[in-house]
């Protein structure tokens, strides 16, 4: 089969299209050939090197996948060669098959396009396991999504909306509209407008229940300062840096907690529980229409270097697939 | 009747025993005839003058008692005139008598003698509320314990063994063998030893899974690098200061949370949950002898700054009582 391939971490110019082996299923799992994939911005950091797959991992880039069960191995229950199917992947869905535990596999919801279903595992299954899991967003309470434009963003929005949450974005103003067509119900232009302010002001003073973090150390002290009594910070990309100053006194008088997850490196198990419960209380959601995957491009996947030269401008709106 | 008075914040001295009106009970609360009282941390600050009460809380300190109901105010139910209790309070434990919200109210556990039974709720509260009920402590795992010497720390140790955790704590050299008596299974010279270094050493490099701290900003990157995968740090006191350095980076490798609580300022509704999660989970516990109250001395409370002179030595190993 062919992937894209990393002779050389480095710029777009270092994802080479190759030959390479074809996978075969190990016990448990399940070979998928795949129709569609979608850029993260992980694989951005894989290309230029600083985001080894983790053991046993395929070595391409590609955390998500939709497409075909080609070849089912052995201990492996509950799905068949042919099933249409989207997986979450801890690497090589930049590629025309992968080998997939059968745990991280998911049914193409109704009603959503096979190629476009590629746009749904990593985000549904990063959203779910931060905002509903870890955070336990409730109804009535106050979701704050930094990036609100992003794949994890746009996805953050509308699961935050059918929940019964108030969502509160940050983003580019160029991208306000979408995000409020998406059920924002407020949206702030980072480079122009202090957030914890603004959040202050729209919630009354009473800041976010939930906030949502891509930026890191850069924006600790703002999120602390923004989150209400009880609230918590879940904090799943460092774009800003690693290390922050955290106002202990802050975070005590608000009796408010700080977390910081990621989901490529969590046990099989972990990823498998993640899924159910992304198939259980997600996928209801998405085929009613509720949420909805946002795609933004469609590339070949055999010219990913374009993919992600679109991703590093940050200007799309939702995820970018690449097709087959 | 008599209470301590703070007719101007200072040291120890100005701590005064003198003639104040007598409380009354208001809607939902009873007031207690105090028997005995405890020495927190918290009121060695509001003596100081920089923990005032919250509004609505009696003037004097004290944030816990044992006594007998003396008199009860409309809307309670389940409790009356003569019942030994303890209560948690946000205030007025250094005094004759004490109004408290009926919902902070225990029964003496049986077994506990009368005055004895002042050292639990403050501690009993704080501790399940924080490694129970907030950082889910579970059987099997492993429970660091900072400053294990005091009375927080001596009931924590307790609490963690009874619910099958292993514990380790930190506390001056002269204190270990109390506390292994009390079931700590490793216990850390913090003056001598890198609790970090040590921590990782007693659990083959796992790290704990809950941590609860009192240090604050100055112990924030070691406990952090202590935490196991998975591990949750509880910040409730900040004797080494507010603002620290978080390494997010790490937080998000071991998929970790740092949270941070206090007890007094909590609504009435919240204290009262917590109460009847320690009445329910943990007094059973004190009366079939898991849990025992530390009683490190008893002093008289008209003479209570010697009281708190003891404690600001930090000498002592579980409570100071103040007795009528």
């Amino acid at each position: 089969m062919h992937a894209i391939t990393i002779p050389k971490p480095g710029g777009p110019e270092a994802l080479v299209w190759a030959a390479v082996p074809d996978p075969e299923p190990g016990p448990g799992e399940v070979v998928v050939e795949v129709c569609s994939s979608a850029v993260n911005r992980a694989d951005l950091l894989q290309r230029q090197g600083q985001y080894p797959p983790p053991p046993g991992a395929p070595a391409y880039p590609g955390l998500e996948c939709a497409g075909v069960v080609a070849a089912v191995g052995p201990e492996v229950t509950g799905w068949s060669v042919g099933d249409e199917v989207c997986a979450l992947l801890a690497g090589g869905g930049y590629a025309e098959r992968v080998a997939v535990p059968a745990g991280q596999l998911l049914p193409v919801p109704a009603g959503v396009d096979l190629v476009d279903a590629a746009a749904l595992p990593e985000v549904a299954c990063t959203v779910w396991s931060n905002v509903v899991q870890l955070a336990r967003l409730a109804e009535g309470e106050t979701l704050l999504v930094h990036g609100g434009g992003s794949g994890i963003g746009t996805f953050a929005v509308q699961l935050g909306v059918a929940l019964g949450a108030t969502v509160v974005v940050t983003a580019r103003a160029a991208k306000h509209e979408r995000l409020r067509e998406l059920g924002a119900a407020h949206a702030i232009d980072y480079a122009e407008q202090d957030f914890v302010e603004e959040v202050r002001r729209f919630t009354d003073g009473r800041g976010a229940d939930v906030i949502l973090d891509i930026v890191g150390a850069a924006y600790l002290p703002g999120n602390v300062a923004a989150l209400a009594t009880g609230g918590r910070l879940v904090v799943i990309g460092m774009q800003g840096g690693r290390k922050g100053e955290l106002d202990l006194g802050m975070l005590l008088a608000k009796r408010a907690s700080v977390h910081a997850t990621a989901l490529r490196s969590r046990p099989l198990a972990e990823k498998a529980q993640i899924v159910r419960g992304v198939r259980e209380q997600v996928w209801p959601l998405v085929e009613s229409g509720k949420v909805r995957p946002v795609v933004h491009a469609r590339a070949r996947m055999a010219e990913a270097a374009d993919a992600h030269r679109l991703v590093e401008t940050s200007d799309h709106v939702g995820k970018v697939l690449l097709v087959r």
